[in-house]
C-alpha cells in the first residue's frame, strides 16, 4: 500500500496493526514460496524497476551539482547490476534461514494437564526509516515476510521513485498469496510523518533506523518506542605490551582503512606504555603510507620526538571519524585502557592485541561492548560474517538484541498454557501442588 | 551505599556504573554463597529491622489516621514474621538458580583459529523504583548479585527506615567479599530524585517500576531508559460456544475472585452469542453469590432480562478494576472475541475457554498478548507458578522480555571473537572463505 498523506499514516498503522495478528499464523513453506516468488517479481520487472531508479537519478543528479545531495548518498542510491542481483541472492538467501517463528524455546509440566510453552512470535509491527539505499526495501521486507512482522517503510525522498516501484512489486507478489494479510508492507513518502510515526507508540513496536549518527540520535531522543541500532560507532584498539608487533600493524591498518566509512571501523587506538619507540614509528609510518591522517595525544608525540602527526585534543576520544583519520593514545595498563574504552566508547566493537590469553579474557570481561576481540580486526562485527545469514543492523543496546542483529531480533515469544480447567486457588490452598517438570528447554 | 542529596545521584550512578563494569566476572560460586551470607545476616540482625519496621508502621499508622495513605499500602509495609521468612526463602531459592551468566548460547567458527561466541552478560544498572513493600529490596538486590548486575533502588518514603537498615545489612555482607565492587548495591530516598533517575540515561541500562497503574505509566512516558513491567492488565476470558460449562464458571470464577487487586485477574469475559441463557444465568448467580459487581452489556441484558447487574459503558472495556468488579460483553464470533482483546487489552493475559482445539490454537495465535490460555485461570501468569524461581516482574513488552519475567531478563549477550591476527579484506579479496561452522546452538 502506498499512501502519501500525512493525515493517512495512524490509519496505514493501525492497519498493519490488524495485519500483524494475521501475519504469525502464516506457515513456513508460503513465507519461502512468497519469498522466491518475490525474487522472480524482482526479475521480471528488472526493466521498470531500473527505469524508476534513472528517474531518481536523474533528478538526484541535478541535486548533486547544485550542492543539494552528497555524492556518497548520490552513489548509493544507484541501483547497479551487480546491486540489483546481490539484493535478489539476498531474499533466496532469507528463504533458505531457518523460520524463527513457531519455536518452542520452553515446555514446561506445570502439573498434570498443565502444559505452559515459551513460543517465539513475531514482535509485531516494525517501523524503518532508511536514507537513499532502495535495496533496503527489500531486505527489511523479506526480513519482515520470514519473521511473520508487519512493516512500515520510510525510504529517503531522493530514492522516491525506485522505493515506490519495489513496494508495488513486493505488494503485488504478496496478494497473490490468499491467507497474507493486507497492509503488512507500507511505505510512507513524506518527511513530516517520520515526526508521526515517532508517536504512534500504540500500534508500532519497534523502530530500525539507518542512516547517520545525528539521524539515529534524533529518533532515539524522539520516541517511546524501542529503537533497535546504534548511532556512534566509536570503536578501539588496545595495543598491550605483550602484542605481537606484526600482527597488531596488521589488524591495526585492516580495522581502520578496510572501510573506514563503516561503524565498525576502528577510530581510536590505545598503545601500552611499554612499547618501544620502533613500534610506534613502524605503525604511524604505515597509517602514513596508507594516507592515515594520525592524532596523537600530545605527550606521546613529545615523548617518542614523532613527526607528520597532529596533536589529539579531547574531543578526539568521542568522534567517530569515518574516515582515514586515527588517534592514538597511551595507557598505564590494561586497566587504564578498560576504563578509556567504556568512558569513551559507544559500546559497538572493541579489540585488544595481546599474546596473553588472561588480558585478553579479562578485556574481553571487562569491556561493556556488544562485540569483544582478541587479535581479530574490528572489521569481523557485522551479521553476514558472524554466519546470521541476514543483517537487520548493528545495535549498541543494552536490552533485547546487541552486536550484529539477524532475524532474532524481529522475534519475541508468548507463554501459552494448556490447561483442562485447572484454577489457582487449588495451588494456593494446597490442595495441589506444582511439579514444574521441564519437558524441554532450547 | 546509602546517600540522599539529589546532587549526588548522578555520582551514586557513576559508580555504580564503573562496579558493574567489574561485576560480571564475580563467579558463581562467590555470588551464590553471598547470597547464603546474606540470608544468615537477615536473620542475625532480625530484630534491627524489626525494630526500623515498626518505626515506619508508627509513622505511616498516623499518615493512615489522618487519611494521607492507604490502608493497603500500611498492609504492603509491614515485615511480618511470615512475610519476613518468605522474604529469607526468597534469597536461599535465588541461590539455588543456575547462574544465568557465561552461558555460550553460541559458538560458531568463523573460519580455522577464528571462534565466535555469543555469551550472556549482565545488562549493567538497573534501576527499580517502587512503592512501599520493604521486602521489594532484598528480592531485587538477590536478583541483581545472582545475574551480576548493579542495582540502584528507590523505595517509598513511607518504607525509609525499613529499606535503609536492609540495604546496610546487604553492603555489610557484600563488604566482605574483596572481589565484590562497592557501589553495587544503592539506595536513594527522595521523590525529586525519582525523575533525576529517568534522566540518567548515559548510567541506567534499564528501569523497573512496580506500583499502581499510573506510576508505571509516568515512569514509561518520561523517560529514553527501556523499561520493564507492565501498567495496565486488562485481562480476558472468552467462553466459546463449544466451551463445558462447569469448566467455565471454574475458571471464571477463580480468575475474578482468587485475588482481585492482582494484575492477572480477569476484568472482561467476552461470551459467544449462541451460548444458552441459563449458562449466563448461571454464571451471573456464582458472580453475585462471591460479591462480584456484574457489569454487563445492555444488549444482553434485554436479551436474557437480567436482574442484579448494572450497565456496561465503553470505559468498562478499558478498566482494570483490580476490584470484586467484572463486565460481560457478548461476542458473535472467535474473530470478534480476538479483535476485542486485542484493540482493548493490555497485552498481559487472556484465555479462552472451549473444548475446539483448533478454535484454541486460532485464539492462542491472534491474540497478541504475552500469556494466552486454553481452559485454565488467569491467574496463572505469575513467575513462580511457571516455575522460574523468581520473578523480576510481568511486561507487557514486544521486546527483550515478555510476560512473567524471571532472572533472564536482567541478562543480555556480547559476542567475544577469539583471533589469531585475521583481518577482514583477506575474506573481501577472496584470499579467504568464510566457514561458518556452527559448533553450538543452545
Amino acid at each position: 500500500m502506498v499512501k502519501t498523506r500525512h493525515s493517512e499514516l495512524k490509519y496505514i498503522a493501525k492497519k498493519a496493526k490488524e495485519a500483524c495478528w494475521k501475519l504469525s499464523s502464516i506457515d513456513t513453506d508460503t513465507k519461502n514460496k512468497i519469498l522466491k516468488d518475490l525474487a522472480d517479481a524482482l526479475k521480471e520487472n528488472y526493466e521498470s524497476i531500473k527505469e524508476a531508479n534513472n528517474k531518481d537519478l536523474d533528478a538526484a543528479e541535478k541535486l548533486v551539482n547544485a550542492g543539494g545531495l552528497s555524492k556518497s548518498l548520490y552513489k548509493r542510491l544507484a541501483l547497479t547490476e551487480s546491486k540489483f542481483s546481490e539484493m535478489l541472492n539476498g531474499v533466496v538467501d532469507v528463504s533458505r534461514l531457518v523460520d524463527p517463528i513457531g519455536n518452542i524455546e520452553l515446555e514446561v509440566e506445570l502439573d498434570d494437564g498443565l502444559i505452559l510453552r515459551k513460543v517465539s512470535c513475531p514482535i509485531g509491527v516494525i517501523g524503518v526509516i532508511f536514507e537513499s539505499r532502495p535495496d533496503v526495501i527489500v531486505q527489511i521486507s523479506s526480513l519482515a515476510i520470514k519473521s511473520s512482522n508487519a512493516v512500515i517503510l520510510k525510504g529517503g525522498s531522493e530514492a522516491i521513485n525506485t522505493n515506490v516501484e519495489l513496494v508495488k512489486i513486493i505488494n503485488k507478489t504478496l496478494a497473490r498469496f490468499e491467507e497474507y494479510p493486507e497492509s503488512s508492507i507500507n511505505l510512507i513518502k513524506t518527511r513530516e510523518e517520520v515526526n508521526s510515526m515517532l508517536e504512534l507508540d500504540e500500534y508500532i513496536d519497534l523502530l530500525i533506523p539507518r542512516g547517520s549518527n545525528e539521524f539515529v540520535k534524533y529518533i532515539q531522543n524522539n520516541t517511546r518506542i524501542p529503537v533497535l541500532g546504534h548511532a556512534d560507532g566509536i570503536c578501539h584498539i588496545y595495543i598491550d605490551n605483550e602484542a605481537n608487533p606484526e600482527m597488531a600493524y596488521k589488524v591495526c591498518l585492516d580495522s581502520k582503512t578496510d572501510y573506514p566509512a563503516a561503524c565498525n571501523a576502528v577510530e581510536t587506538i590505545l598503545i601500552h606504555k611499554d612499547l618501544a619507540a620502533e613500534f610506534l614509528k613502524d605503525l604511524l609510518e604505515k597509517f602514513l603510507n596508507a594516507n592515515v591522517e594520525v592524532r596523537c595525544q600530545e605527550a606521546i608525540i613529545n615523548k617518542f620526538n614523532l613527526a607528520n602527526v597532529s596533536i589529539a585534543k579531547e574531543e578526539d576520544w568521542s568522534t567517530e571519524y569515518g574516515d582515514l583519520i586515527i588517534s592514538i593514545k597511551e595507557v598505564n595498563s590494561l586497566e587504564d585502557a578498560i576504563n578509556h574504552i567504556n568512558s569513551y566508547g559507544s559500546g559497538h566493537t572493541d579489540c585488544i592485541i595481546t599474546s596473553n590469553k588472561e588480558k585478553a579474557d579479562k578485556f574481553m570481561n571487562f569491556v561493556d561492548s556488544s562485540s569483544v576481540y582478541w587479535n581479530a580486526s574490528t572489521r569481523f562485527a557485522d551479521g553476514f560474517r558472524y554466519g546470521f545469514g541476514a543483517e537487520v543492523g548493528i545495535s549498541t543496546n543494552k536490552t533485547h538484541a546487541r552486536g550484529p542483529v539477524g532475524l532474532e531480533g524481529l522475534v519475541i515469544y508468548k507463554y501459552k498454557l494448556y490447561g483442562n480447567g485447572q484454577i489457582v486457588s487449588d495451588y494456593s490452598k494446597g490442595l495441589k501442588t506444582f511439579k514444574h517438570k521441564v519437558v524441554n528447554n532450547n
